[in-house]
């Protein structure tokens, strides 16, 4: 932690903040520049709430030296993290990149398996599909519950692609945790600490997606909440974020791929469906992300999305999900990876 | 609802759209303009998810006309609502405007009780106090939970102060209900419909935080979850959104203020120590929104910001409560209210 | 200037940086902490590019230290910088608020005189009015130009107001000079340097519009380019940034005024107009503006809003100036100002 | 247009709003919905400002229903356009991607002619390098100026490469349109409207770079100002938008380059140097951008990045530059293109 002191501050005003420097057990080291002092305190510690310092006379700024989270960053773990997920445990993280897709919602069960067979038919490793549905409006369709987890099991059983669905609260955890395969946390809920902490317990992987406005470092503490909890397989899953942008629904800034390739050990999955609101764009960032580097891509697919129950307008269509899969593949070949 | 075709659509396109909007039991009215046709939609319905149509071919857009909230819009009810709480039943939403403050985090006894004296010696309606602390990062300090409850309620019998805490999770909201006037949602779980559902079934009056990102729709939506759900006792509260500015934790966006009195009947509480940061931002703050219109202030206010288990940058003092709640009167008397 | 070194980073790699400061004409001082070195460099120079040193091997990051800006700032001038503007040379950034008031375009003779005699009527320091009109779109009314801005003098010696109006290019700067008391530049042209230098040699105060997605630093560095140039009269103006928010045109961040005033000596203005785009949110925006310590407020006002050649959307007419004009009265004595 | 009255409007009212319509000559088409009324006009006009019926009574939104630019628009011509640029004639929109790149400010001789050899045994097509350099901070580098374009159009002879570099003002129009290939307009610029009118008659090709918070149609009616005024030569470039994102100096949104694709016939070109502010984020997202489909690439490439006198953060190596460029060939192949 660095403290930066307005100019004109005098020795009083620095010894007081040396002093709260040693009162949180860390020592000082104090810089007289030309125009300001500097105080550079040393045994920095992450889990001390430091920014009270700025309340102190004549503190002009505290800059964080470290990273407030640990266990997912590259410094305590050098290599890249695989988590294997579903039947055939497909490693995701490693040379090979995963596409998952499925409905927004489960709508029935002819739905559900004819979506499963063709994302079988297409390559895909995993079958996406929301049985318990967070809407914006309390008016909207809410999913079908327990009773579409079972349909995701039956087309999990029917085609060994591994199963991911939202769970949305506490309560939803061993019955999710018991039929499918991947625990997804939604971007709403990825400040919801104690769901964090609750799937941080569960023994299945969890592909945590970054909140609207999330900065990429309280991404990175979501994703400390549950490794810290105890389960260290997760999934880091961005979906767009939000910004003046006004021809998509969120703004899905690519650069997090190899921003957080370099800050962390974990695969990391893009959304290119939430990421643009719109099916006319979702192939090119399908593209764009598998070049970006990312481990895998989650995507919205329906048979008939005119008359989805839900996010219909972001949803391809099997026939381009059909095209897309080998323009992808190549893509993946021309960096030494594959789909 | 108002669907505009792309240039060039066919007869037979704009027919395809016509029957997507009576399957949605709508009724159609095409207007053929100079460049483009629109379909204009009757018996616009606010629970039908019709983003779909945006799928079929040669649409360019749908327009929704309707917003998608009632029961918080003032359609429904014209005059404004008023929110009583506390011991003394202040009236929020009426003439007078209510200022609430107290720490962050609740500490310890000595610290809540001192700091419900001076909010009280200061004349304000409220006392707030963390008792369960949702933090960014796992290993910071998490609250003092039941003990915390149980001192805020100590605090309240002596002052009449009314005592406003978060509810975090929906385990917390009986205890809480029990000992506390009104339950917080915070900004983090704007969008945690299961929450939101179980406070729209408590007996007691909701203080709801728009979330960092949350467009104004989607803040009364949320409103709209918790009065569906029978609880019409809601409180809007602006805490900031984020946004690229630097120099603040948060963007405090004032226009909010008159802009939800014109849209809904509720009452609209400002939290500037959220929507700064920093404590010398605050005092400004508070002055501009009480003249912006708004019916309550919520704050942050610690006897040692310094040493302040949370928020300590953004705490004022008990001196500076002093000195701005005279000026807060000031103001309010310039619009024809009071503090 | 503080450079962070990655966790692991060697011997070398520190004295590389060490080099690289020493080039740079800076001394440096490392300091080995527990989990990371850090170098912090004495004689800091403003004028130098640094962030080079970020591609050295192992570098994280580099802060810096002081502000880039320097006559705009506190630290070079202490006490507030008063501006006088027009025939009656009002001190803006004194005690005494002043409000200014007029139509975004200058339409007609008998529009500006008559929005001048309300001005003047109403109590406001000056008149705004554009006649040359910086248009999003090339189809768009341009202004009347040279015409415009002899009828801005005409209406300034008819009344004694201030007269405002923005200059789009160096050519316009001598003739606007010559008829008019401040010399405006948009939010749109807040980068545009050359123009920045020019009104930098000129002898008439300049108002400063801050850019739609200008950070704090930039507006005052483009404050600096006109200091620079030799021109100490700026006014800072707010008139609202870009964010996601839907309602507005713009989000007014009106916690800029504080700020402001504690980093810069430079009188500020706010422009609830622009700064939210609709004529129903103005009045609120007006009072809280004067409630946050501006010093002046710049509003849209016209007599027939509705057939307004640009900008009638957020113009209020002259019967709402006339109720506004008491109660920022009375909110700015309640400050200890006046208007 | 369709103008959407609020509930509750009497006929009184929805018959001024129908006035309104006609004074603006178009025709009105008035839908009473079982909530609200909505006047749909016909005979929309692009050139008239219609925001101004906002102000009239009971109207609670004006939606456009065309959008405000023509002439960039896929409605006005449906073939993409080509644009070719430089000595040797390369077709910008055509089937080849272009790759251009070169240091952000040119510094010597030495330095243009080492990288314009670079960019050329790379592959690229293009030389980019600053010789007017707009700079945030008045104390910062400015550019070789008129020495910098000479030594530009030796290396334009000597490599055979097209050379693009920035105009900041009109009168430096002339001497780069004689020495150089393609006229620049910065981010800073895009709203110049001046100068985008003065490049709009000159007879090179004219690469516009996007503001930081540019909305796309902002974007668009920038590149119709051009077009507008004589010159149909318009190169599309995204450079990154600003948001509250802090590892990266912008955010790339690149579903930019699909919408272009779909709105406009312009060529799209990607610069992931500023849009991203960080070197090691550039290679994959030049890959990322061609993936999606960008017709070129211009990016900055320093043989001294440490050194550099401006943007060296974001620079990449000549190393970098030649392993990178095998692997964007790749990609380009990977969707049936070519670099």
């Amino acid at each position: 932690m660095i403290i930066v002191m307005k100019p004109g501050a005098s020795e009083d005003q620095v010894q007081h903040v040396v002093d709260l420097v040693r009162d949180f057990g860390l020592k000082e080291h104090v810089i007289h520049g030309t125009d300001r002092t500097v105080v550079a305190c040393i045994g920095d510690k992450r889990h001390v709430d430091k920014s009270a310092i700025e309340n102190a006379s004549m503190v002009e700024r505290v800059v964080p030296v470290l990273a407030p989270y640990k266990m997912a960053s590259r410094e305590v773990r050098g290599e890249r993290t695989q988590i294997r997920v579903g039947p055939r445990q497909f490693p995701l993280g490693g040379r090979q990149v995963g596409i998952i897709a499925g409905p927004c919602s489960i709508e029935s069960r002819e739905q559900i398996l004819l979506l499963a067979d063709v994302a079988q038919k297409a390559g895909c490793i995993g079958l996406r599909g929301g049985a318990f549905k967070p809407r914006t409006s309390p008016y909207a369709f809410q999913g079908l519950r327990e009773e579409g987890l079972k349909l995701l099991a039956e087309a999990r059983a029917r085609t060994g692609l591994a199963v991911f669905t939202e769970v949305m609260s506490i309560e939803q955890i061993p019955l999710v945790s018991e039929l499918c395969d991947v625990l997804q946390i939604g971007a709403r809920n990825m400040h919801n600490y104690a769901l964090l902490e609750a799937v941080g317990k569960a023994d299945k992987p969890v592909l945590l997606k970054r909140g609207l406005s999330a900065t990429l470092e309280e991404f990175l503490l979501a994703a400390e909440y549950i490794i810290n909890a105890g389960n260290e397989q997760v999934i880091l899953c961005e979906r767009g974020i939000r910004t003046f942008e006004d021809y998509v629904r969120n703004t899905l800034p690519l650069a997090v791929v190899p921003e957080l390739n370099d800050k962390t050990h974990l695969p990391v999955v893009v959304d290119p469906s939430h990421g643009t609101g719109h099916a006319h764009l979702v192939p090119a960032m399908c593209r764009a992300a598998v070049a970006a580097g990312a481990d895998g891509i989650i995507l919205e697919c329906h048979n008939d999305p005119e008359h989805a129950s839900s996010d219909g307008a972001q949803s391809i269509t099997p026939a381009t999900l059909y095209e897309l899969m080998p323009v992808l593949k190549r893509i993946a070949q021309a960096i030494d990876r594959d789909v």
